[in-house]
């Protein structure tokens, strides 16, 4: 997208384009304001008689699957990233489309780790236009720099299901690396040397890629069982030596912090939700994999020990944290998007209380509602903050893209959504007039936790009044940035270049902010 | 459809109509000659928006949630039947239809039985103008009459599926009675008073209607686990005092058989099979629910046992024969689509190899590929078959309708379909020159076996090839049609009215035949 495009404001004052990648797009209206029309995606109909009567899907090779699937220039490729920082077949795919000489295709990921630096290479020799998905490490700085052709479009995980859903998105050919499958198609992430737990981020891409294409390097027998992905979705099956890296799969990210600030973070956090009556027989609550979210995890099953109590679920990601609580009965169910490491995948396998579940039912926005509105608490990271509560996660404040969004904007429809964030990092404040990129918006971000103190959002009484005898130090957020302030000083306004790099959608499709190249 | 519609004969020599209750339909074209064009239907998009946040879709009545619905003339209405004779939810739907004074609905169940009676007065106030299911007992002769307004069309369960998937039929609100259910509409059929095992019959209908409604005598909180049908395709859940009768919904026909007549069909069946070298180690089997098919399973548990081996999966109806096989270890996983008995219910709640299944994994022609066509062997029953080996499963000889189909037609595709049939009921030869009403091409049905001798269908040279020293009394199944007649004379041609009552589906959605009403 470069500068002749015409930008509107939209409804939280950001000017974004209505066009991106030549596509026409719709600027944001504001939380609910957005109706959807019209009808879902209509996938191509396709019949038996085109498939092996003996259920045998089996190909030799990825490259001769991506050739009977029809690659061809401008094609969209999506994958998963249920194998994180240890996925091989990403890669794979695109030095094969670069071997065939096919050109502008656009990257679909679920979302993308820095293993998938390689593809820069792909991406300036014109083999991929363009990335749809999270744009992180080098790949963040690539696109932050105005290196990649097209205009790179971060959604969440919920909103990637409602693009594919919608038909904003037409997948022409998925490739869905599986830890086991059997020759018809059918897989699961929780046998196999890869084994990454679930699925689920590719369960959009079964149902409605025109040509699906599922790498494992564990089949098994028909039947596949549990079939994560269905078989009746699958075009071709292909065994390869390995589909992803073990050691890889599972995340460092969780450990819980030995950071006292942290523990402190997560402490008051705790400790907030305990005085507004948030922890309590029978709730619900989701933190995310970071060292802080698993810390709150453990002062959770700390408390509900001590009052006898359980919750009645917890969204994973899931960990071996989360699984204790499983296990000691603190949690009847776990509802896992993804398992971070083996305690979760084992757990998932063996215990029909983890339950899998999908960005489908837990996140879709275009659905008839969804988990992650149920939440009683969610607790969440951000970059940045501003005295409205906005709230910024995929760029740092000097511009570069850093982060993908995740589940990140799909959990703010939580009853209550914590964002537990130091007042600053490396001498440089967290909340801000204004943040670099709105993410979400602050009508939906309840809580600012910091070290020197605990904003709740004015829209919340019923917070404000619940804990205002707590003894917790509540403050404004205007008197907590002016605290950081104190500290760091202001800090000077980035100059960012005219030319948008990337565009953030939000949960409904419309497009709720841009990412700018960053300055000279 | 009344006389003047316009008639053409299709790919098997039967004449069809080309219009069916004023749509456009397309004349059965041979096995694998229809090519599906164009593309899956697409829902409309729904939004979170008009979803309550909690996720509590509780409505207090029925009636409430369908004019919620929008309920009005014309509309199609869907109903499964994993309760069978214990459904109480159909007639109420349709009593409520009638006391708002709506007219013309179709009613499109998966299935119907003798409890669904009562709809005849519906039928005859123009409530409901046709059903698109199964008519049978009562609603079989009412059809055969030609007392319904429209015409009736017979799907298989799988034709059901691609129907719906396809946009042939639109299913304006789907009911969907559920054994147990979480306010958000995560409904399964494990659990509760009237637990029914699963509810796969009813998975097309919440992915692709309009409006759903979960009706349930048993709510639970939030998470309903398993999650056989997900409450983010469901608009409204109505809770009832009593959502079936539980003594109805475990079919009568789950017994084996006591009769040495079907014994011997049976064990013959059972020995065809293994000098046929179909039983071997992890092969795959099938048979129906009816007496002599659970008997040929008892055989098959000998035949294993005794070998040593055992079978990779068997598909359900499940019931405690094959739960004892899967307990025994004689087969390693059941993938069941529907549960006969409380030990089918049981082993479907606690044992994870036994699989639910629905008519998309198993039976949609139109899919990526099936199940049914990677079985081994299914054993089928038929009311007639003829000697070109087609044959017949919804109408008796005097034309009247009284079976579904069922997953019939889907299980033919089978590597072999063996129908195990008596030579004549009551002194009528069930071996024809011509069958009443073609449900099942010849070319897809490999053997008849018989109390007098075994046919083989001289299409399957390797059969024949590997059987012809087994001892077994093979015949030409013109010997078996003549052994009948010499016993029973050859019967008189019935006669019938021009009127056509119900035309039967092919699994492509083309019109493979229709039937008549029965003449005076």
């Amino acid at each position: 997208m470069k500068k002749s495009s015409t930008l509107v404001k939209n409804a939280i004052g950001r000017e974004v384009p209505t066009e991106v990648n030549g596509k026409a797009v719709i600027p944001y209206k504001g939380v609910g304001q957005h109706k959807p029309e019209g009808r879902k995606y209509g996938p191509r109909i396709s019949s038996c008689v085109d498939f092996p009567e003996d259920g045998n899907k089996l190909i030799s090779t990825l490259k001769e699957a991506l050739i009977k699937s029809g690659l061809r220039d401008g094609m969209t490729i999506s994958t998963h990233h249920h194998f994180r920082n240890g996925d091989v077949i990403a890669i794979q795919v695109f030095e094969i489309a670069a071997a065939l000489g096919v050109k502008n295709l656009v990257w679909f990921p679920s979302a993308s780790f820095e293993c998938h630096a390689p593809l820069i290479k792909y991406l300036e020799d014109g083999t991929i236009h363009h990335i749809e998905g999270s744009m992180n490490g080098q790949l963040g700085r690539f696109t932050s720099e105005g290196k990649m052709k097209g205009v790179g479009v971060l959604r969440s995980h919920g909103g990637r299901y409602q693009a594919v859903q919608d038909g904003e998105v037409e997948i022409d050919i998925a490739v869905i690396a599986a830890p086991t499958a059997d020759f018809f198609g059918n897989a699961n992430g929780v046998e196999g040397a890869a084994a990454c737990g679930l699925l689920g981020f590719a369960l959009a891409d079964s149902q409605y890629a025109d040509k699906v294409i599922v790498v494992t390097d564990n089949v098994v027998p028909f039947p596949c069982v549990p079939w994560q992905i269905q078989g009746n979705y699958v075009d071709y099956v292909v065994k390869v030596e390995q589909v992803g890296i073990p050691s890889k799969i599972v995340s460092g990210t969780t450990e819980i912090t030995k950071s006292p600030d942290r523990l402190f973070l997560a402490e008051m956090t705790a400790r907030f939700c305990e005085a507004a009556g948030i922890v309590c027989d029978g709730f619900s609550f989701q933190a995310g994999a970071g060292g802080t979210s698993l810390s709150i995890g453990i002062y959770f099953a700390e408390m509900l020990k001590a009052k006898g109590m359980r919750a009645r679920f917890a969204r994973g990601g899931s960990n071996k944290y989360l699984v204790n609580m499983l296990e000691e009965e603190l949690v009847e169910y776990i509802l896992d998007g993804q398992t971070f490491d083996l305690d979760g995948v084992r757990s998932m396998r063996d215990n029909p209380r983890h339950v899998n579940t999908s960005p489908f039912t837990s996140y879709n926005y275009h659905g008839k509602g969804n988990f992650a509105s149920m939440l009683d608490v969610v607790i969440l990271g951000a970059t940045e903050v501003d005295v409205n509560f906005n709230a910024n996660v995929v760029t740092h404040s000097d511009g570069v893209l850093l982060h993908g969004i995740g589940g990140w904007q799909n959990c703010l429809f939580a009853k209550c959504t914590i964002l537990p964030i130091p007042l600053f990092r490396d001498r440089i404040p967290v909340i801000r007039d204004e943040v670099t990129t709105i993410c979400g918006p602050g009508e939906l971000i309840d809580v600012i936790v910091t070290e020197r103190g605990i904003a709740i959002n004015p829209l919340r009484t019923d917070l404000i009044e619940k804990t205002k005898n707590s003894g917790l130090p509540i403050k404004s957020i205007q008197e907590l940035k002016a605290e950081a302030d104190k500290i760091c000083g202001i800090p000077a306004k980035q100059k960012f270049d005219d030319i948008i790099v990337a565009v953030v959608k939000w949960v409904d499709g419309t497009v709720l902010d841009v990412v700018r190249k960053v300055g000279p």
